[in-house]
């Protein structure tokens, strides 16, 4: 038991559409996640998150063991309640994190020991330690700590890396004692096809609920990724589903999409709304500029959320120009809905068949660069 | 026609509580008016404000008129589609501003010069030009120029100030062009109560559908200022709403009310969660203190506002110390929903002539201070 399912619904070549079923409700693939990394959006409520239509919230598990401390979470009746968000929710293990922001950290067969980037404090991960800190937050889905590895790096080191990540996402799920977690394996290799695919095989053998890649968006050419994250997609089961984590242009979301991934996040929409970027059907608008100060329009015409049904490119060009904080939440409604919206629009052409035209069509708008 | 009414529903002692009709609604008085001095609240959606069952909402035209600019706020429909906001709106003139936040600011028997706090620009606002300004933004209630005095001040300074507000004013009524806007004369006199009723005497000529009084919060001594507000209300017509300007501690809004004020407006609920502090029945909180790490509580138990129906003290803890942002949108929610919640609350004990003993009770549990 691990509280999770999941049904294919449609394929379209190899892009999938279909549903996970949590505890806490379902939702439908292709999936975008939005980021509550510490527990919070940057800058939305839960209630604009429901607004929105989001399925699966995302929160950190390095992050919030260090603030306010795991204890603290589960004491305040675990994650879903402490953030007042009912629906799924997912913890990355902050493997990603330890190997970028924190300080002098030194691995070992058994785990890794780190400084804490707030504090100086001295720190410890194993996996066993990471899953009893998932297990206090208690998230639907949760997350292995996997050792990533930076862009270039050799293949040695890469095959290094994914050798701990295999046997400490074995260890992960060995620690595993609540039966209401799906806890994904998360596939390393760098942009190495047969590393990719050599260390899917392996965490294949776990059985697992569902399967992550990881260790992408770190330098290496978007090419690549696509190319190696088909071929991992292969040797995945098609009945499980499949995340990739940090991606997150609506480009890079569609190319995910085609190569048969079921989910996605990324901090994207909200830190461009906070550098005042609004993303649109034709584009990204930076917000800032004068061109918008007359603009009675909303964002984007076919955008239902509250930010394009209240306010005028106008009245957001003014907010952006004076750095009034409303801004970034009205901002992240729209990018967070925008995401949101690309996800549906992706679900509802697999399911029709014709997921290939419409990601054409996506994209050129995109492209158009004439908003 | 001026698009603005009041009705008296009720006094208690010199206490009122009335009814206000604009052309964008009824809200009920004792009002309390949360202040989006940039056409923004800092930081509440509209959406926000409505929920908490916000009445009259206040812009400022001295920071409009240099940002986006009235005629920019005007080409976009006016004040209230720009916001979004389609309930009650009031602009001050921005005297308080040129008088407080200015650089090298210049009267003359015609108006001020000063330079822009932006950029350092030479701009001019006369009588005349803040009507003009205020018109092209179109709020319900406007507000015209006059002289704030600092305090301590001469006698002899003040009661300058009181003959040029007193010119200004009915320069400003003569300069209305809109019959859709109600302007409110400002009484000034600093601590002097004969120059402060000399004022409210001059003013009462003009029959405006409402009156001010401005020039408190400025260091002077609460009780003066209290005595000083009740000697002025005395003086104008009892059909008319009063609004005292920049008052707004819980224990202020409750004095102010018991010398026969209407209306008032102040920044402090959302500074107060800018810096993490939140109101309660009990006294004030200072979210960051360790007391709340653990506290399952609400902020309140009996506010009804979404911050307290959907999060712990706890949580709010763990926002306020990491300085997530978030926490300044959950505690200005609810420090106006307080606000709104003691206005309404007032209004009641009014209503059923008790508000001394209400008043009282309030104020003993504010001082409570074991919340």
């Amino acid at each position: 038991m691990n509280g999770l399912s999941f049904r294919l619904d449609a394929t379209d070549g190899a892009a999938r559409a279909g549903t996970i079923e949590t505890l806490h409700g379902a939702c439908e693939t292709p999936l975008f996640m939005p980021v509550g990394t510490r527990a919070a959006m940057k800058v939305m409520t839960v209630r604009d998150l429901c607004d929105a239509g989001a399925g699966i919230v995302l929160a950190n598990a390095y992050h919030l063991m260090q603030r306010p401390g795991a204890d603290v979470v589960r004491d305040l009746g675990g994650l879903h309640r402490f953030m007042g968000w009912d629906g799924p929710l997912l913890t990355d293990s902050g493997g990603f994190q330890v190997w970028s922001l924190a300080a002098r950290r030194e691995m070992d067969a058994d785990g890794v020991t780190f400084r804490s980037e707030i504090d100086g404090d001295r720190l410890r991960l194993t996996p066993e330690s990471s899953v009893a800190v998932q297990e206090a937050l208690g998230a639907d889905i949760i997350m292995p700590l996997d050792h990533c590895i930076e862009y270039p790096a050799t293949r040695g080191a890469v095959a290094e890396a994914v050798a701990t990540t295999v046997a400490w996402a074995r260890r992960a799920v060995a620690a595993q004692t609540r039966d209401d977690q799906a806890l994904f394996p998360i596939v390393q290799g760098g942009v190495h096809e047969d590393l990719r695919v050599e260390c899917a095989q392996a965490l294949v053998e776990l059985d697992a609920p569902g399967y992550a890649s990881g260790g992408f968006s770190v330098g290496e050419p978007s090419e690549t990724t696509w190319q190696v994250l088909a071929a991992t997609n292969e040797v995945l089961p098609a009945e499980r589903p499949r995340y990739v984590m940090g991606v997150g242009t609506p480009q890079d979301f569609l190319a995910a999409v085609a190569t048969g991934v079921d989910m996605m996040d990324c901090v994207l929409p909200t830190r461009n709304a906070r550098h005042k970027y609004a993303h649109t059907r034709r584009g990204t608008l930076r917000m800032r500029n004068l061109e918008h100060a007359r603009d009675p329009r909303p964002l984007d015409e076919r955008c239902g959320c509250v930010t394009c049904r209240t306010h005028s490119r106008g009245y957001l060009r003014h907010l952006s120009q004076i750095d009034e904080p409303l801004v970034w939440t009205l901002l992240a409604i729209h990018n967070v809905t925008f995401m949101l919206d690309l996800a549906r629009s992706a679900r509802r052409a697999i399911r029709e068949g014709r997921f290939a035209a419409h990601r054409a069509a996506v994209l050129a708008e995109l492209a158009d660069d004439a908003p």
